[in-house]
């Protein structure tokens, strides 16, 4: 919870303006049973429907390596319509080495991540092609500006992982990942994401990783330093690019996660139970790959699943069915000991109070359904098309309120309070007693953006609303952002490494020309 | 949930705005047990705390009508420092007779609701000076702009309860309760609620709903039609007005709220233990009142408990202490087998993301803590001095939201679409499968004010924040709006019934007259 005795101390002895009053780095835990929207029996009926699915249709599996190592692994192939199919025995065997924990490291050591139990983490939003603050509209995202976007990640306290929360379109696409690795990786010390969109762009983030973290590709196998995440093709399809980079981090032993793009009415059935099944059954097989090529590698549950709005065809967010499916996904990761992952999202084109509660809504879904590892938790607007700045801070500030809601009720007798209660009496007040004053500057939750002021007060003070508040608020951040330190011998190296990267792509080493091999 | 085909027809074939579109009017339920966020030990701890405090320090009754009460039925009463104090046994006997449930009738008959077990119902806020709209900035209420208040509530049908959203301050003070009453009765049929601030108001209030339903207070004793709530003055006193108007529906055995206003470090401990216990404390006391003057009268235990700003004393809401605490208070009100009233809530002075965030942490802390009745659920700004219409609107979404995630997943050979999945196979989609179209129409949440569209389709759509759809929508409900039928004679009733009370009160009856009996 937020002590902030401290910077109010410092807030009243300088001039400019005050710190952003936030919570410490800390991962959370969460201390309530996951909430279940299944019974047991239901969970056993979506994990057999997956099965015969498996069974039946199988997964079309597109890049030819990947198709020899199911065969490899008992799987029954056919190359001419690229078909892997499953006994549902194989299927269960498979995935019965994905370990139930992992730890993510980070480079200083001062942030490392549990993944698994009740442990769990947020991540900001990634991958959107826009980003939008209040002074400037949505517009396509830069690398200038993408590096105040990885500044905020690793600043704001209540986001454990390090972010680029939008592409910087400016820089050519097929090299753009090594410059947004060299920068988060420079401005940040919090856990590493790799793109793993092919085997190239994979293996140049394992590597760099190595690079930041002063290690080898065998120390960190037994302790993970990066991780990265791969969708399929819903439904029942894994492209290319994701099976070359999915092996790419299996190899590595870095974690994985896999997550099917089911948006139920379009890419799954109209029926939350048959998007689950399919859901369940494409994460079964993408998981499946990454212990034919290293058991024991760490790989997470993903789960996506949320509607499709039936008059536009567009995804829905934050609805009911988003957060039936999100518990539901933590049952089924659970049924199988995954880690499970999940995501706070919007429809919302800007941050305004829709933004707000679909989020909240999304992560209510994820948190309280046992998710461990929270993406898009911060800054996602637009359905995942655009970063918003305010809605970064917004959604910090939800974070907080759920970390703080994780902190159980103290009950003894000093808390019980008795003899305050007897001292102060009827019709009396508390503020002064010696029960009260021992305790009130680190009692409650203290917020960085909400404003408690009464009516009148507002008013004076400019009658300025939440989202123009959050906006004085990242601006603060930069000032204050201060980078975590890094050893500059391998910030040189990490320099020359991209530059390497890039003659090498120059050369014909394309990112995107990986078909099949 | 939503079922908008025949809106959606509606629409296309007339020339005006279309229809708002909003789940029908249904009682929700709510399948998950509730959030635990105590031990049974603690809860014991807290309950045998909340005994000592009553035996100890026990409850300053300012009236002496009630302090007979209690000495009659076994309290040790000094009327010199109007102090009661009660033996643990006696306030667990008193309270044992209080009933699990209970139904509060509509006058239609269409909208009765159920208080116990896993229902729920959600009312509209009650009792601020203030109204705001986006047109029309903060401003004292009044009675012609409460019309409008009133038929939002009626209007609305993830409102459940009728509603006076807030005080029509042009009229007298003393008379007012009459006035509102009577527009209720007449624009709508959903339950009623009538103050308790004194025996004056209260008994004209139950009678008038006896008018109102052609009924009895014989017939409506054995079924209630009318509700109130009583805050005790925290910290463990109960003032006049409130003790009498206790008594007044207590003899009616209309049901009756009793919250006590433990804001933590101010009116109650810094500790929400020590709060908790209070809280305790004065909802047994005043519970035990109901159950003396007519044991078997619905009470309702409900709990406000959250905490200060230590800065300005001002309440904070929305607050990780106060979703805690409402988890809590609903594990002691279920210790006692009593319904359990909880409220949503919010600082922020105007219908912006804030008042998102703190209304719906408030509403989880509520909903998932067992609350059976949620109050301030719908329109609650400005800690509660201002009722905002945008906010009525927007609160409305998430009410049907929340009611929408009550709706189990449904998994039988139908729904898991193993045929569907098999006809669709890789890679296509489910849009035009039989599966889809036979049940599209209906499978999702339809939201009444979110904005699903991609950011091309807003913009051209004039770029209209939520806030700002939520003003054009409570504008159309109110050209939407129909007043529930009400017999003429009825009606006629109501207004004379009026007439006479303020006629009463003109020759000396005042309501606020009442200082002690």
């Amino acid at each position: 919870m937020a002590r902030s005795t401290s910077l109010r101390h410092r807030r009243q002895s300088t001039s400019g303006p005050a710190p952003v009053r936030q919570v410490p780095w800390k991962q959370p835990a969460n201390p309530y049973p996951p909430i279940r929207v299944l019974s047991d029996d239901q969970v056993e009926a979506i994990h057999r429907s997956s099965l015969r699915i498996l069974r039946d249709t199988g997964m079309e599996v597109m890049h030819g390596g990947a198709r020899d190592r199911f065969r490899q692994a008992g799987a029954t192939v056919d190359d001419s319509t690229m078909r892997v199919r499953f006994d549902p025995a194989l299927v269960e065997q498979l995935v019965s080495t994905v370990p139930s924990d992992f730890v993510l490291r980070s480079r200083t050591g001062r942030k490392d991540l549990h993944g698994g139990g009740n442990n769990f983490f947020f991540g900001a939003v990634g991958g959107p092609a826009f980003y939008s603050t209040l002074d400037t509209p949505r517009r396509p995202g830069t690398f200038e500006a993408l590096l105040d976007g990885i500044k905020l990640c690793q600043h704001i306290n209540a986001i454990h992982l390090a972010g680029a929360p939008f592409e910087p379109v400016d820089l050519p696409a097929e090299s753009r990942y090594l410059d947004v690795l060299n920068a988060v990786m420079t401005l940040s010390d919090k856990a590493y994401f790799g793109s793993a969109m092919g085997s190239i762009r994979a293996n140049d983030a394992i590597d760099m990783a190595c690079i930041a973290f002063g290690e080898t590709r065998q120390s960190i196998a037994a302790a993970p330093v990066i991780y990265s995440g791969i969708n399929t093709n819903s439904p029942l399809r894994l492209d290319v690019p994701m099976a070359t980079g999915l092996m790419a981090f299996a190899e590595a032993a870095q974690p994985i996660f896999v997550t099917p793009f089911t948006l139920a009415g379009a890419m799954s059935p109209v029926t939350l139970a048959g998007s689950l099944a399919q859901q369940n059954a494409e994460a079964l097989a993408g998981i499946a790959l990454t212990q034919i090529v290293r058991p024991g590698t760490p790989a997470v549950y993903g789960a996506f699943t949320t509607n499709v709005d039936m008059r536009s065809g567009a995804p829905a967010f934050g609805t009911p069915e988003y957060m039936l499916a999100a518990h539901a996904s933590g049952q089924l990761a659970r049924r199988y000991g995954f880690p499970f992952r999940s995501s706070g999202t919007t429809c919302s084109v800007l941050p305004d109070e829709q933004s707000v509660y679909e989020t909240l809504f999304s992560l209510w879904g994820a948190v309280m359904g046992g998710a461990n590892m929270i993406w898009h938790a911060a800054g996602w607007t637009d359905g995942g098309l655009t970063c918003s700045y305010e809605k970064m801070i917004i959604d910090a500030e939800m974070l907080q309120t759920i970390m703080g809601y994780m902190q159980p009720i103290q009950v003894n007798d000093e808390t019980l309070a008795e003899k305050a209660i007897a001292e102060v009496g009827p019709g009396g007040h508390f503020f002064g007693t010696q029960h009260t004053i021992d305790r009130y500057e680190t009692a409650f939750y203290s917020p960085m953006l909400s404003d408690w002021r009464n009516y009148e007060s507002w008013v004076e003070g400019g009658s300025v609303d939440t989202r123009h508040r959050a906006n004085a608020i990242w601006k603060q951040m930069l000032k204050e952002f201060e980078a975590p330190p890094l050893d500059p011998a391998r910030k040189e190296e990490l320099d020359a490494f991209v530059i390497k990267a890039k003659e090498r792509i120059d050369a014909g080493a394309h990112p995107d020309a990986e078909r099949d091999l």
